[in-house]
């Protein structure tokens, strides 16, 4: 890359937004140009309209920009959106019929037939899907998966690639910065678990099975396994932790199933992107691993965490993972989705 | 009962046993008459040697009390034991040689062929096999199951009696007390879920087969579904919560199962025992409940609460329950397995 | 008192408004008939506009009770108000108007010079001005403290009127429920402490002067003490911390001290007030007590626990206090002026 | 420093010990030679017997390292002892004994007369002490304070020198880390402040007087004004707070002192050490900082943050004060206390 891509954070504000401005400060490859975000927060300075969440200091370079409203803009043609969903559908359309790649967190356009949901390792040949797009609009929005789906789907991508996948279980054990700011109120969760969190269930349960789906024919067929979720919030800040059963469609050992796991690797490795962890799946062998406070922050946030791989007496084989809710789980596959669609050319 | 029985606590100094020592604070059946704990308790005031864990203060007539060794004794027909499982094996063998009935929430017994682990409400007829006992012993020993068993074999009951039971995938979150005190270090648990707990997920998959299993010849067959547990320490102070999937022998609608559930009543309500909840498994129809801070105190701890009735994509329902770990999950009972114990003729 | 009284409850729905349901379910004197809370509760079954967040069940006689709007109606001579304090002042005002006498925790009108603001142990006698206010106004608002304050002033009573008080520093560590529902997010107080709560160090630098203040002539002079008050949000759910150090006009010794809180009564006591605790204050001489968990709920939420008392290097003397915030702290006191104004022959 | 200087660490598994292996990964001028343990841990490699508990993976330095006895070796010139109180003195002396420097974070030797109590920034002048230690033991004992010790005494420096102290009181909130681990028992914290630490408060009102004391003719007096601190355990990880009150001997402004404070530089930062954080205090002028997670890591967890600098009606100022009491109020201070010997040619 001779020259940086001038892009735009959408949402910039919320706690996905921040992550993002985060991870974008000192960017290789992308210059941060505009900062945008409701009308709430438009025409202040970034320092100010934003109560910044994140442990390290509100980077340099934002704190005096001037929050623009979410509307299309000339000369920024890979656009970030961390808008909330209830907004995010709308002016995600609008930027695309603008001409902009938009690399969206947000729900709202996942499960539109001609919109790639995308995690880099498990399915970058869905973004053939930004052509389809293009043709018709201009420009293309490219998804990522919910906080919970990409880290399933990320350790799910192995075993079904190597010995099918038939029937998943699982249970999530959620951190509250899934909730963003200011989300999760301190009497709710402080000595409590919330055995519920609104519309994740459908979203574990779909997600991965478009993600984990074939493209033919300029569209994806989804794959044939099922998932069952039962999802709670936590007292934790960060870190989604998942316990996982699943049923194999081919026999495979123990041994079969960790290296299938801690072997794989993606285009984002072979690519080097900027924000591509080592090891996009790290393998734990402790009999109390992965803990959201020690493995949270592996591989900067990027990696998912296997641990607890046994056999179990109902489906196959079980685990436990865990990953960074607004870093992989958000923000940061975002941010790699973005680098691939640069990589790949498809930011115009 | 004309005259009040005279009863021991062992282990009065845990927190178990000061849910025994607090349960029976002016209980109408049975009379303290010793409170016995480790060498570095005998001797001492009992209001000396227990750092009182629990809300309320610690009941007077305990104070006062001194503790005893763990040691036979004349005149005490029924013994309670929350002793450590290290060391309850050998303790509660010698009380059951020595003629006593041991009710205890040690693990230590709970697989030996002869001895009942029951939950009142579920296998009251298993305690036949105290006669089996008996003849060999002149005591004998009833276990009651692991704080996560208890809850989950009491929900399973009304669905194995009505539709059968295949299959059982459940997922614990569990809280602290379960551990004892001094227990979980803070530091491992503040902003944490640790994803294993020693030995747990064994019993949680044995215990309830028992339990659910079929006394025949003086011999308990177990039940012959299969369950597949994963435990999880959470930062609750009190209340395991259990994310549970069941697959059915028969076909059952929602709607059967919830009534099923709900109406569910054993011999403990039918004798109206002192510490019998009036609903054993209380069902609730809100999408976010049960929660810990909100249900464990239900019934005085001493119900499992059922939530989140659904259907499950991969096995036939899932929902979710919690129950007191300390309370029904434990102390209460090994109370309730001894109040029908006396009721049934079983205390000399 | 041969009939209740009938009264309601404004603000019913919030945190204080809860607490006022709960305690005054079955109140021997009190009958409630109205609960009000704002426009967009009005109109709705309390049960569907509150959402519930005490730990036992919602009172059954609320549940099906239709939310009123906040404005003065007939037949009711006392009045509850647990209103925020950006409503209470215009709201409470009409209510006077119309006769009724307001018992109200809100800060609105704590000030105003005929409003008095009382602690029933501490200064029944600024009852008072209720005549001179039913003189100008036909009814009368009565107001307590600030949840800190209440506790405070509680301590310092006795203290001021044995030794007299020149000097006083308080740091609080206060509770979630201090700040309402939702109140403090959970990302701003997990693994945190908030060194700053907005209005609280003036109220509580300025009300217990009011409260230990001398009613003469129609109004009260403020005590002639200084307190320089630091206050901090901690993660607990109930019961307000304050570390405090005093200066005394007269000499005493520790056991001085210890004698004067641990005797001190007042009229409610004496007046045997339904919601009086026996003890208003408490004292503890364990070192490494009051705690918020272990000590809230002593005399059940309507005492002042103080312990750690010891002398201080830099003024005379130090202690630990601890106060349930929304019981004693707020609802509590609320109740039991409104009990006392009934016991003197205030309310109509 | 041409060539590094061999270094031991005693007391390496425990929680000061690992921040110190973590401190000294890489450092500049120490070469980690030797880590020793209590006999349950020598013999075993470092990473089996140290439990790792901080946030990034142990040092791979270390891991490999047989942990050795706390016995007196050859070659290693410079000594840290993160040794627990109870068998750090005889330890510290044998290691003086026997020649080496001894850089301490135990309280064991800090009110020696002859032992330096030194905060880098603050009294470097009292490492004379060393010289006056080798000519009695050959080798010398350099002490830094309790971890609340270190911060306040920070904090007050600036304000000694400027304007002359007279009084202080100061309330703390402790993180669970200052006990060590296991340390507090999370049934102990959840929902709940504990108000005392055992042995903590008469440090607080001890240390900073030494350290702010006067070294004349080979000995320390004590400075002259009072100290009152009340401590408290509260659910944070890291992180101390402190809300401190002042009485100073000449007038100052807000400003002046805010200056005084913001200014602030020692001998560690005139020469570059190592570990010297560029400002040894930040003030930060929001109203609700500092706060224990979002500022104990800046400088890296070696500057004392203050804040909410305001007047206090009682003394002349108050404010509250943050520090990292694991690292600038442990292992930073043991360190950078060894870096000083070093560059001042105390180590031999």
């Amino acid at each position: 890359m001779q020259q940086k891509i001038p892009v735009a954070i959408l949402g910039a504000t919320g706690l996905v937004g921040q992550r993002l401005v985060q991870m974008l400060d000192g960017h290789p490859w992308f210059d941060v140009r505009v900062l945008a975000a409701s009308d709430n927060s438009a025409g202040k300075k970034y320092g100010d309209a934003a109560k910044w969440h994140l442990g390290s200091d509100m980077p340099a370079f934002a704190r005096e920009m001037v929050v623009q409203p979410c509307e299309p803009m000339d000369g920024v043609p890979l656009v970030f959106s961390a808008l909330p969903s209830d907004v995010a559908g709308e002016i995600e359309v609008n930027f695309r019929k603008a001409g902009a790649i938009v690399s969206s967190n947000a729900s709202s356009h996942r499960m539109d037939a001609d919109v790639p949901l995308v995690i880099s390792e498990v399915n970058p040949d869905h973004l053939e899907l930004v052509r389809v797009q293009q043709a018709n609009y201009h420009g293309a929005i490219v998804t990522n998966g919910n906080c919970s789906t990409i880290h399933l789907a990320l350790a799910l991508k192995p075993l079904a690639d190597a010995f099918g996948l038939s029937r998943v279980i699982v249970t999530t054990m959620q951190a509250l910065s899934g909730a963003g700011y200011p989300g999760v109120p301190s009497l709710d969760i402080l000595d409590n678990v919330v055995p519920f969190i609104g519309g994740e269930e459908p979203k574990l349960e779909k997600e991965p099975r478009k993600i984990l789906g074939k493209l033919e024919g300029g569209r994806v067929t989804d794959a044939d396994f099922k998932i069952s979720a039962s999802c709670n919030r936590v007292a934790t800040r960060d870190g989604h932790l998942e316990a996982v059963s699943v049923e194999l469609k081919t026999k495979a050992s123990l041994d079969d199933l960790r290296h299938a796991l801690a072997q794989f690797r993606g285009q984002p490795q072979e690519l080097r992107l900027p924000t591509a962890p080592e090891h996009p799946i790290v393998v734990r062998d402790e009999q109390d691993r992965p803990q959201p406070r020690l493995d949270r922050d592996v591989e900067k946030g990027m990696a998912t965490v296997v641990g607890r791989l046994r056999a179990c007496s109902v489906l196959d084989y079980k685990f436990t993972l865990l990953g960074h809710n607004t870093i992989r789980g958000a923000a940061g596959s975002t941010l790699l989705n973005a680098e691939l669609l640069a990589a790949k050319g498809f930011v115009p």
